[in-house]
């Protein structure tokens, strides 16, 4: 397999995937893991997560998927993808607040919308946007981007068929906007595009709300962004 | 010519633009007019719209583009699009208020950004969007859409080219919603993609906010979103 050159201080970076047997996450672990890259899947359950994903379809030339409590793949991860419901990421990131290692990524994905009685309605943040949130609570030695908030869940965990979509990265780390970038471009049919600071990230999670609204109007699943002219 | 079907009750209806001589505005009244729509461009000072106009160059076959003052042009209007920044939409509003018919289509083109020392930020509005502050601010029996804010103004006044995007619209009417879908699909290379009630117009004003962000990153004009899926 070629080599991975996503991390420029790592070729082989692991990439832990906090709530990674939900649907995003899920989606996003066996893609990566096809794309060679060392996944671990975090969960509360270990021992029910290790069931799940040995569940999972995974062609014999992925690389293996492993499983870890939480706190472990936290600390084993170069990058650690926050694949959560948004409701549960305070509590979440107080655990793991000890275990992450100095200098790491974390890239959020998390979408904060609610639907009460049928309807889909974006939540205030007060920091301005679920990604800013997030800043607030990660030590500060982690990198945070933004990233995978656009592509739906539904195509996402459905096989490995390429994306053919745009993934908008923010962060207000250069390395880490490129690091992200550079995960989101591992995954055939993605393209990033890099949209400057982690204050963007508000416009990147209207983004989905959209996408969410378009795909309740229309009756269909998958609706996504390309950019065009760019 | 083929016969116009935009508005079920009038097939050529006279679409009336406010702010017609801007970037936005010009490049909306040229297309229009190419696609055979009565095009009204309304300004605060009529002899020196005209002259501007009188500059265009629009080909023979285009219907020919007619000049007014804001008011004749409201009055006029069975559309009246509201192609003027952002900032001066409070009192053009106040004034035009008396003017408008009733039933007639008013589309919200705005976009509430601003740069300052050389940094783009969208403007907080208390009703949610410029749209919804737009509603607030016109008679009752005006119904309002939102389109045309993520078409790039540099692009849509650029010729005729075909504009290879999607375009989104949000309303409170279903048929100010078709209407402004019809208006949208006239123009070559646009397709409408509607997103349901005025309270969406905020994240498509983000969609702008995030083109924008785009172009200034990537040095380029004409960045532009297409949904996939749909």
């Amino acid at each position: 397999m070629e080599e991975l050159t996503i991390l420029p201080q790592n070729p082989t970076p692991t990439v832990s995937i906090l709530g990674g047997t939900g649907q995003q996450g899920r989606g996003l672990a066996q893609r990566f893991a096809h794309a060679g890259v060392q996944v671990v899947v975090g969960s509360r359950d270990a021992a029910r997560a290790q069931e799940t994903v040995a569940a999972w379809t995974i062609s014999a030339s992925a690389t293996p998927v492993r499983v870890a409590d939480n706190a472990s793949a936290v600390a084993a991860a170069d990058v650690t993808i926050l694949a959560v419901p948004f409701a549960t990421v305070d509590l979440l990131l107080q655990d793991m607040h000890p275990h992450f290692r100095s200098g790491s990524l974390a890239i959020d994905v998390t979408v904060p919308v609610a639907f009460t009685a049928g309807r889909m309605a974006m939540l205030e943040v007060a920091e301005g946007s679920a990604s800013e949130h997030i800043r607030a609570l990660l030590p500060a030695a982690v990198r945070l981007a933004c990233a995978f908030k656009t592509v739906p869940a539904h195509l996402l965990g459905a096989g490995i068929e390429p994306l053919d979509c745009d993934e908008f990265v923010c962060g207000d780390s250069d390395t880490a906007r490129s690091e992200a970038s550079a995960l989101v471009e591992l995954l055939p049919g993605l393209r990033a595009v890099d949209v400057g600071p982690l204050s963007r990230a508000r416009s990147i999670e209207h983004l989905t709300a959209l996408a969410i609204a378009i795909n309740r109007r229309h009756k269909i699943h998958d609706a996504r962004f390309r950019v065009i002219g760019l």
